[in-house]
Order: structure tokens, then sequence, then C-alpha cells
């Protein structure tokens, strides 16, 4: 057994989060038929999670309720006596813990382009309406010094640039979009709301949340984070670095499911002076008044908008127990996602030769998300015929192979066989165009 | 046997679309244990239909297959080969028909208060960058009048109220309630769009699309149709009447599950110019071209935003399925649904003494939608009692009892127990009260 292997071995009999992996369904394709069963887990090796994660085990039963007996047999009653009515607040509960957030700051509901839109414009409302004396000022009316800038991450994910955007204009913003390690000179007076992410979605660089939240708050502006590529693969901590609004996406590392609700996180202080662009009359405070008259509702449920959509909600919330098994914390997830994208580099540097493939994943530990993302040529011919054996990362276009790791399904062994076979394609790339 | 009580087996037997209620599950529940067992279709009858729409027996498999095989196995591939990512115009189109709209015009996606939003913002955009020679001016900057109000119906459900109202302060438009009624007379050149319910959700009332939508293209404004309670019960008309936009949810009349998505129509000629104010990457030109600039999709993909949660929008697409049996048509639907509300009003003439209710739904058909409200006394506990005894409808605050008739389940035997049972508990009610 080659080096790589046995210390595959090795490192999955220490893993203390393996038996997790039971709790997801992996046996069954996914990476089409060329796989060698090989892995622990049957025939595909499965690194996309930061795309979709995988399914839960305890979802399909609990779907299959929602929509029998909840929906069925029950019906409307079910707004209240299935607590649909309440899913999006008591989803958001359980969701918080992962991301260091207390109860009552996050609820769960619309896209993460939506929610997006909702933090950013409701960031710029704050920073205007902001007592300069760092108090409470009404909602209504600037009080604070003209801000009128908007900066987002350059490398963002593309919706948040578009989003934000919008979110000028209709706000009479500029839009300034800066690198992230550059975003501290670029502050000002004149700076309303900073869009960030937490970890880049292309490289899987991690971004310092804590001094980047510190220097927007140091330049009496607000803060929006989107933690879609690192809420449950890494402790954010939202409360303890005092971040103003974040928002994610529930399908990749928190396996809620294909297009699964997207959350909105609003600090509790500064609930009352959130004021959402997208008022509906799920954010009222007595939504059954049918009023005509607005009045928000207190709290976390003040970003809610419209009905939420259920069969895609309860699916999530059914995804979220997976959390709940003894030793499974954002703590533990992260020291394994650190433990398995460090052994993919040693494996990849081990299998593949020098210089074929270039790392676009910062090397130390605090600026690494759960992904490692290699430039190559031919990338989008290589990940085709990695997904035909069964291994199975993503493309970014235009040279980027993107794999994640979930550390409760991922396993050592798999990523062995993930830097193995990338080497073979690799050898059978070069050899057909002299690479 | 009674008069009303022969009459239902007379219409029952008449009725073509009777064979449609075998396409719902109705037998399980629904309305306690307090039924008689009489109905045609089990222990409860539904006529909550206008809130959310009874289970198609289509749905539950779907769904199962939805989760087990397309996200459980083929996961991220399934955005391709399981038809993911075309749903919400694949679906827009099935729904398209029901609406009297070409294919092309609708998507599905987020909720009827965030659809508002785009409409409302895009038609002030509209009325904006109009050509006043009705030509195709572009996107960017104002060629037409200043136009800065936004007429929305007075008598609406709340949420369009609130987000118009979000819409108006984010465009710099004032916002006019107006009744339905006095809306021609409340147009003028600073009109800018017009949000109109096609039916009222607590009367019952529809209001004349084709006159109204005339009415406002001759100021020169846009109109934007909510069509939450007309969809799936009655003939719309949009391109016949030349609406500009329009929205609506899918888990009344289209059962498409709790809080499944809704929809946004833009009228083809118009498409060009929407510009909407929620830019998401779905949205995109070429979504997958991760580019930071912003380039619109042509047509109705333009109305998307983020990630579509596709649980409930395969829900949605199975139960539509319902609509495919021949002689399922919108017009057949609308002539049973009139006779059912005619003959709830039978029914309730001849079981109820004179007085102790009151229709708040025309009488005339061509003001009639698919649900009665009646105003009485204590409406809340009766409704409670009606709901003990199996005859399901909903309570509007404050006097207000909603019955919805979805004909595709509901049949004239149902009629009749719901109205022999409200007469019965209205007595009880008189009896212990006084009233």
């Amino acid at each position: 057994m080659s080096e790589p292997k046995l210390r595959a071995k090795e490192l999955d009999a220490a893993d203390g989060l393996a038996a997790q992996r039971a709790e997801f369904v992996l046996d069954e394709g996914g990476g089409g038929s060329g796989g060698e069963g090989g892995g622990a887990g049957g025939d595909a090796v499965y690194l996309d999670g930061n795309s979709l994660g995988a399914l839960p085990v305890a979802v399909p039963g609990r779907v299959e309720d929602v929509v029998r007996r909840q929906w069925g047999e029950l019906r409307i009653r079910s707004w209240t006596e299935s607590g649909w009515w309440t899913a999006p607040e008591r989803i958001g509960d359980r969701i918080a813990p992962l991301v260091g957030a207390a109860a009552g700051q996050i609820v769960v509901g619309d896209s993460t382009s939506v929610n997006v839109f909702k933090a950013v414009v409701g960031a710029v409302r704050l920073a205007r309406s902001a007592d300069p004396a760092g108090g409470s000022a009404g909602p209504t009316g600037p009080t604070g010094p003209a801000r009128d800038e908007i900066v987002v991450d350059a490398t963002t994910f593309p919706t948040d640039g578009y989003i934000a955007e919008s979110a000028a204009r209709m706000t009479g913003c500029t839009l300034r979009p800066v690198a992230p390690s550059e975003v501290p000179d670029a502050l000002g007076d004149r700076t309303a709301a900073v869009l960030l992410n937490h970890v880049d979605y292309r490289t899987g660089r991690l971004h310092d949340l804590p001094a980047l939240t510190a220097a927007v708050h140091a330049a009496g502006a607000y803060v929006v984070w989107d933690l879609c590529h690192s809420a449950g693969a890494l402790p954010v901590g939202l409360d303890e670095h005092g971040v103003d609004l974040a928002v994610g996406c529930t399908y990749k590392y928190l396996n809620g499911g294909p297009g699964s609700p997207a959350y909105l996180y609003v600090r509790a202080e500064l609930q009352d002076r959130f004021d959402s662009p997208l008022p509906g009359w799920n954010s009222h405070a007595e939504p059954f008044g049918m009023r005509p008259e607005y009045a928000p509702a207190p709290g976390a449920l003040r970003g809610r908008v419209g009905t939420p959509d259920i069969l895609s909600m309860l699916a999530l919330e059914a995804a979220l127990d997976v959390w709940d098994g003894g030793g499974v914390t954002i703590e533990a997830v992260r020291a394994k996602s650190l433990a398995l994208t460090d052994f993919f580099l040693e494996c990849v540097e081990a299998y593949v030769p020098e210089g074929r493939v270039e790392c676009l994943t910062p090397r130390p530990h605090g600026e690494r998300g759960s992904q490692i993302a290699l430039r190559c040529q031919d990338a989008g011919d290589v990940m085709r015929r990695l997904i035909e054996r069964g291994v199975v990362g993503d493309f970014r276009h235009p040279d980027v192979l993107r794999f994640g790791f979930t550390p409760l399904y991922v396993g050592f062994a798999d990523v062995e066989r993930a830097a193995r076979v990338l080497a073979e394609v690799l050898a059978e790339v070069s050899a057909e165009t002299g690479v």
C-alpha cells in the first residue's frame, strides 16, 4: 500500500466524525459508473458539497410526512398545528449556533440574492439613521453623516455584486468594488455599507471576518457578511465579532437540498432599527390583523417577507438533525476540514507532477475555507473525466477545478482516491495533448 | 330528501368535472372528527382551497423521486439532467394557458410579495423609460413625463400595499390607495404604476380587468395585476387584455402546496425594457459566465433572481398535472365555480333565517370570484364550530366567514352540506347568545 493510502487509513481510523457519514445517502451513483468502489462509502467521491450538499438520511421520511400528512390530511390546520408558520424563526434558531449567533437573530426564507438585497439596503439605512454617538436614533431621517457608498468585495460571487448594484441605485449610493485585502483603505466617512464574502467561492480563501468587521465599524459603517461558503464548514462567530448583518444559503455545507431557503441574520441590537426594503405581511407585527398600515414585527421576524416555502424549509429542518449527534460541533468539523484539505494537498503533491496544477487556495489555515481550488490547463476537460471516474468536483470558468470537502461525510480515503484519480486524468490529458 | 339535497344530486350527476376529484387526496381528516361522512369525498368539506389547495395525488410520488433519486443519487448533476435549472420558465409555461398567456412570459419563483416588488418597481421604471410615442426607449433615463405616483387598490391584501409602499419609497413615488371602482378617476399624467387585485381576498369581488387595464393604459401608465385569488379559478386573459405585469401565488387554486413559489408575468413586448430591482445571477444573460457586470437575460428569464427552491417548485409542477385531464379547461372550471357559488347562496337562503348573515360577495357573475364571503356576528366562533363539524372555511377579522370553492374537487353535495351545517351552527350560536 502506498504511503498516502496508509496515511488515509490511519486518519480515517482516528476520525471522530467518521460515524456521521452514515447520516447521509452516499452509496448510489452521483459520479457516473466509472468509480472503483474503493472509497469508504461506495462508488463516488462527492467533493461538490460546496455546491449542493448530499442528502441526509432523515430528509426523505420527513418530507413525505410533510406532504402526505401535514399538507394532505391536516391541510390549512398545519399552519399552526404542524408549526409551519413559525418555521422561519425556529429553523433560524437551529442554524444560529453553527454561525455563532444567539437565538432570535436569524430567519430562514427567500434566496440568498433576495436576502443580500434586504441586508445591503438595511445596512445603508442603518448607517444613515445612526446616531453619531452610537445611540439608538429612530429609523426615520438621517442624523449621521451623509453616507453614499457601498463597498463590495470585487471578487465576490456575481449575484452579490449585481444585487449590491441594485441596492446602490435604489438608495442613491455609488457601488465601489474593492479587493477584500484593500477594504480597510477604502473605508471612510462616505461608506454606508460593506458587503463581503467570508470564503471566496472560487479560490476558497477565508477572509478575516473579525478584522474587517472591526475596520468597517471604525469607519462608522455597517457590514454584511455572505456566509454561503463558510456556514457549516467553520466557526463564524457572528455575535462574538459584532457582525451587523449576514446572509447565507443552506444547500452547501448545511445540506438543505437544492435551492433550500437562505437566511438573514440581524444583530439583536440593530433589530429595532432594521428597516427592510421587502416589508411583506409575514414581517408585520400583527400579520393576521390585515391592517392597511405596515408596522414591523420586533426581532428577527422583521426579516421575513411572504409566505415561506414549507416543503423546502422543512426538508432543511430535517437536514439540520445531522448536527445533533454527539461530538458534532462546528469546531470539530473545522478541525477535520483542515485535516482533509491539508491531506488533499499532500496527496496532490505526492501524485501530481510539480507545476502541472497551481493551487489557488491559501496554505495558511487562517486563510483557508473548506475547499481546494486548483488551476490547470484544460480544466473543463479534466473535470469531465474526473466525474466520469466517480470523483465529483466542479469546474469554474475559465481554468479552475474546485473540490469541496464536507467533513460530515467526506473521509480521508476519499481524499486520497480523488488526488490519485486526478493524477491519472492529468497524465492521460497530458499524453493526449502534449501539455 | 330535501329540495337542496335533491338538487345537489342532480348537479353532481351532471358535473363534467366530477371525475377530477379523484386527482386529489380528500378522504382523510382535514376538518376534525365531527364530519358526518356524507360528502362525496369523505368526512370533511374543504372550502379553504382559496387559502391552501388540497394535495394532488400526483405530488407525493414526484416529491419522493425528486428527493431520493434526483437529489440523493444524481445530486449536482440534476441541475441539468433532471431539469432543475430550467424549472422556473418550464413551469411558468405550464401556468401560462391557465391565465391566458402565451409561452415565454411567466417565470416561477420567490414569494408573491417579492414578485410584487419586482413588478411594481419594474412598472414604474417602464413608465419612466417609456417613449411617449409608444416605441422602445432604452431602459436608462427618463424620456417620458415625470411620473411619480403609484396607485394601489385600497382594499388590497395587505402585503401588496406594504410592498407597494416600499417600491414607492425606493423609486421616489407617492403611494395612493384608491378603491378599485375609483381607479379610473384617480389616474393621470403623474401615474406611473397601478397595482390591482383581480379578485378581492376578503369579499370575493371580481374586478374588471379589461376595463381597468384599458384605463391605466389610456393614462400612459403600467398595470400590475395580482392574480392570487383568480388564477386557476377563472379565465384571466392576460395577453388578450394587454396586461403589462402580473403576479400570483400557486398554493390556492393551483394546489402547489404550502408556500409553493409564486410567479411573475411580463408581457412579451415589455420584456426588453423590464428592469428588475432584484437582478440576481439567475437572471443574467450568461449565469455561469460569473461575470462581474450584470447583463440581463432576454425574455421571461429576466424575472428570475436566485437559486430556485427545487423541492417546492417540482411539487408545484406535479400539482399542475391535474389540468392535463380531458375537458379540464379554465372555462369549464369557471362555469362550475359559478354554479357552485350560486348553489351555495341558494342553499344558504333555503337554510339560514333571513338577515342572520349578509353576503359580501356580489351576485352578478361578472363581479364574482370563486369564493363566498358572509358577514355575521360571532364569525370567529361560528367558523370554529363549522371546522369542528368538518366544514372547513376560514375566518377573516373581524366578522367574515370565507368559503372558497375549488371546482376541481368540490362537489354540489359538499356545498349543500356546508350550508346546512352553517345553518345548524348559526341556530346553536343564536340559541346560546340570543343573537
